[in-house]
């Protein structure tokens, strides 16, 4: 049993639309609801631009803080797509043609429509491991602890299943959800006490709007669940002296 | 007449509830869209937990690189609320009560409404300039560069009109989309000469499923029309002559 190992990482969109507001970014939820349910804990995420210099530095960093860092985006055949040559660089691995990559592809084209632009899909640092994509063929790819996705986030998903055995989770994150009716300022103070008194299990308050009337979600995460119920019980106590309604969202 | 004013602009966003995956942000997206319509590009977005000392560590960075920087997050009444403390210390101020946010609550809640908990909202770094909230009172601030606002996307959003006059944008980033019937592989080659003969504009390719049909938009955005307009011109030659269909999304 391996108890208190843990394991974090960081995501990493590159993607100019991100930044310019064109593109709501949807991955990161994904990714993280994802690392969550293995037991990682996403401590940072970043979005920058489609720029190599800065794609390198901010690899180099991440990769050397974090157990592992998940890129998404600019894998594809455009020029826009710089991840590849930037995760070679960052690494100082050469950029070339993934023959097992090209296998895959030559495959799943028909004859004669693999192209110059969807060749371009299939260089990537040397030695890199393939990540197998289900949906549309062109595979990403993860050198080390960096794992690089597509940006189209139904790709992305259909991407996952794949990794489970390349990553090594932590002790499970869980989690439980105490929906009130009340406002943050109503219980502030008695959730300060709580939490001062319960260091090793977080507690986030998240105020809601649902079906016209206002709430606050009290969320408990730990890796230990009898601390959660701990705590929960604590909460609930207040809950009653105050006579605050608990609802379900 | 400004020309090639570049502003640049970086979003933090602070709360353990986006790196977890529980809740989906939006403010990113708001948040650059808006910048956009202003002349600031953005070039950087953080997510990072409620922790005092990486929020610190942050913000001092970025707000010596960035000529604004955005926080969302952390300035509600409960004890994870903890970014006006953080920009307190990261600017070397005192943390205290705001006298004019004090009254600016006093005078919207009812009499004795005005508790404890809503208290703690009036707390800033001292002499912070308020940013006035429309929707439920209690202000942002800011401090030089370093912009708070909430993280409930409805109530930063509704205090983004009153900002205007803060910031100061350069030349308005123009662009223009071009949606195309095709695969990006189809058009890689082609948009790649285009991107090296116009370094000025910036041109992006992305891929989309819209009602069961595959297509791609091209985005190009400079601050000059006449390039953009170049640009398009360039575009359209090639897709006329590879009888690729124009579609608007």
């Amino acid at each position: 049993m391996t108890k208190n190992i843990k394991v974090n990482a960081a995501i990493l969109i590159i993607g100019n639309e991100i930044l310019s507001g064109r593109t709501q970014d949807t991955n990161t939820s994904t990714l993280a609801t994802w690392f969550n349910s293995i037991g990682v804990k996403v401590e940072e995420v970043r979005v920058i631009p489609d720029i190599e210099k800065t794609i390198i530095d901010t690899l180099n960093l991440l990769r050397k803080t974090y157990d592992y860092v998940f890129t998404t985006g600019g894998i594809g055949p455009t020029h826009d797509d710089i991840t590849a040559e930037s995760v070679s660089k960052a690494f100082g691995l050469k950029y070339k043609v993934h023959s097992e990559a090209f296998k895959i592809l030559e495959a799943y084209y028909k004859p004669g429509e693999f192209n110059e632009g969807r060749q371009k899909m299939v260089w990537m640092p040397e030695n890199a491991e393939l990540i197998l994509n289900p949906t549309s063929g062109a595979p990403g790819f993860n050198v080390e602890n960096v794992f690089c996705l597509p940006g189209v986030p139904s790709i992305l998903k259909s991407m996952l299943g794949g990794l489970k055995n390349k990553i090594v989770g932590g002790e499970p994150i869980l989690s439980h959800t105490i929906s009130l009716r009340t406002v943050e300022s109503e219980i502030a103070n008695s959730l300060t006490k709580i939490q001062d008194k319960n260091q090793d299990v977080e507690i986030g308050s998240y105020p809601f709007f649902h079906a016209g009337k206002l709430g606050v979600s009290i969320v408990l995460r730990s890796v230990i669940q009898s601390r959660i119920d701990d705590c929960n019980l604590q909460i609930l106590e207040f809950v009653n002296e105050k006579k605050i309604e608990v609802v379900d969202r």
